[in-house]
């Protein structure tokens, strides 16, 4: 793969992580792909920890998926295994054995059950994972566990990204303040061909999985859900939610204590602000593009519009192009089957209403929206004019950056 | 907007296309947007005509659009007038009056009923139609009409497209021989901005309305509604299928008559024809590519299938760089919802087996299919292995092009 280079939206710099007690991470090269840099990351968590994971919804889910899928039942987590450039993705039953194997193996080193180590691969889809790079690295890794090393963490775990992604944020539960951190990789929603979604959201609090669980699928529909790249569901998508129990507070029973309130609001910031670093690191992104959308029939019925506007290249390449050209928003909430009113319909760029009452506003002046659009960061308002529903989608501008990274030959 | 080069998937000439009885055509140029060509055409359909009409689902649909819904319940047609440069969508009740003046003028030339006058609009979404300019070029397109100009007409209506589309059959009907010919213009499924779909179909047969609906409803199945080109559907589509009646033949009663076997096959052929010359017109085609699924529950599951293929962005760009990414055609089956068992999917490559059980093929040898990608026409074959539903899909790769053009700005 050649490198990209870095997205003009990258943050300029990795946020500061503390260490978070029970949690312990180390990296490696396995070089089954990438020469000169770490493709390999184990997660320690202490014992007691507890998980939830949402997964891609693709019927040719990978092994590593299933594997995920199914452990995170249990709702127990000791380790997680990630590697990049190899997503063992349709490759048949060698697939389903290399993820037994890097789990045993892992389960061996840190004494635990073989059901509580999760694995996510990215890369290439198709290809036999060499598994016996992983299991020739692992020990290493074992050995060299460290509490602060969230960024060699997230580089890991990277493909086509060109920043490594992560955000943080402290929460109180009662008297207690819990740290709430996430890193993630996925440059689109997107590319099954390196460009998977993984995530990893870590908490000190001591929460049961059930209730893990409640708060992960509320804060997905929110961020990961609400945020596309170019509409291409990876077969390899896995965020996890994960807490060490280390942390001093009032037993929780249900997801919606109130003394959680603080806690769900700043995991939902965390994952928002971890889905808007993917968008900000799409395939080819110059802007960063959010789009409300309100007056929908429902939440869901806004959601759904505000992807149609995200994911039509028609209107990605006219941002791209910072041309104003909002008949084709107009075309997205046209054809996306959800119920819009087309004589109440409000267009904004910028903040500047443009279209209203079926028409262009009477004396339109387009200047302000023009300087709007040749920022790095535009926002789309629309209203649908039918109902109540609200809701806010995050995707980048389709440039010649896109075509470039995903038309390069494989090898 | 500045003129794209001629498609390299365009047919080598137009199709020679004889005169029909009881159909004239004439064009000309209003000059509401473009210098030095035509932009206005009127087709006049003989007394006794008949029609069924086929229009876009967006809920944003333009005023022309819903002219030809509601006057196609009729069945009548005299004349069909379209004009090139501007949609007149989004144009508020000025966009109803546009239509109305257009339809009332037509008609007082043509001595018809104005309901009986067709109309359809494509270009630039928002701006209000100059329709005065419509009215004022009328009269000499009346007093030129004439039988023999198919070439014009099809020329007359284009926008982003860079060839004139058109194709043509003989069908039987019992004894006698009548004629099926259309025209087309569209560079996708696709663009409101320059590149909606309008189709016309004519025929001298004599079918009642009620027939033609079923017979266009089934052919639009097969040939427009199994084609994309970026998945973006316009607010003013339509496909009009017109009789004259001026063919002598058996009474038809109903559209499953098998007297109608050879009409209804023909009709297939020329709107499957014309359907492809839209994705080989598709903006920055370079590759025309043919999706059969089969083993799919249903039929509308395997155009669904085709269709998630054929949108998506990761398979295009990959077609575009000749590259066998097959994973992303294993992604793309994945994510559209549809029933597909990984484990019996085959994916070919120009009829080469490249995936099978679940992973590559033992022994694949890519040589053969990087050689068929090479090419201008690419063909994938997709068993899902779940049922017996097959479906063909056609589409273009997505390039440079496609950029270029929809990110140039409007003016």
């Amino acid at each position: 793969m050649a490198a990209h280079p870095v997205s003009p939206l990258a943050p300029a710099k990795f946020p500061a992580l503390p260490a978070m007690p029970g949690v312990r991470f180390a990296t490696g090269c396995t070089g089954m792909r990438y020469k000169g840099r770490d493709d390999l990351m184990l997660v320690e968590l202490a014992p007691g920890s507890t998980v939830a994971a949402v997964t891609t919804r693709s019927s040719m889910c990978s092994p590593p998926v299933l594997w995920c899928r199914q452990h995170a039942k249990r709702g127990r987590i000791r380790a997680i295994v990630g590697n990049a450039g190899n997503a063992n993705t349709f490759t048949g039953r060698d697939g389903d054995r290399a993820v037994q194997r890097t789990a045993a193996a892992t389960a061996r080193l840190l004494g635990c059950k073989k059901e509580e180590v999760f694995i996510a691969s990215t890369g290439v889809i198709g290809v036999k994972l060499p598994v016996e790079m992983i299991e020739a690295s692992l020990p290493q890794l074992a050995r060299g566990l460290e509490a602060d090393r969230w960024e060699t963490a997230a580089r890991a775990i990277m493909t086509t990204d060109t920043f490594p992604k992560a955000a943080r944020r402290t929460a109180r539960i009662g008297g207690a303040e819990v740290s709430i951190a996430g890193f993630c990789k996925g440059s689109g929603m997107i590319a099954p061909d390196m460009a998977t979604m993984h995530c990893y959201v870590l908490t000190d609090a001591k929460l049961p999985a059930t209730v893990l669980r409640t708060l992960l699928k509320a804060a997905s529909d929110k961020s990961f859900n609400a945020m596309t790249v170019d509409g291409d569901t990876s077969t390899s998508d896995v965020v996890l939610l994960c807490a060490t129990a280390q942390a001093k507070h009032a037993r929780i029973g249900a997801a919606g204590d109130r003394i959680l309130a603080d806690f769900r609001a700043k995991l939902d910031e965390v994952m928002v602000e971890l889905a808007q670093l993917v968008a900000k690191d799409g395939e080819g992104a110059q802007k960063f593009i959010t789009i409300n959308v309100s007056g929908a029939a429902t939440r869901d019925a806004a959601r759904r519009i505000g992807l149609a506007i995200g994911n039509s290249p028609l209107v990605k390449t006219a941002i791209a192009a910072a041309d104003a050209n909002w008949g084709r928003v107009v075309m997205a909430v046209g054809k996306c089957g959800e119920k819009a009113d087309r004589d109440r319909l409000v267009i904004k760029f910028g903040g500047v209403t443009i279209a209203a009452k079926g028409e262009q506003v009477p004396g339109y002046d387009e200047t302000p929206v023009a300087r709007h659009l040749a920022g790095r960061e535009v926002v789309i308002d629309v209203d649908v004019g039918v109902g109540k529903g609200a809701a806010t989608v995050w995707t980048c501008d389709l440039t010649h950056g896109y075509i470039d990274i995903n038309g390069s030959y494989r090898s």
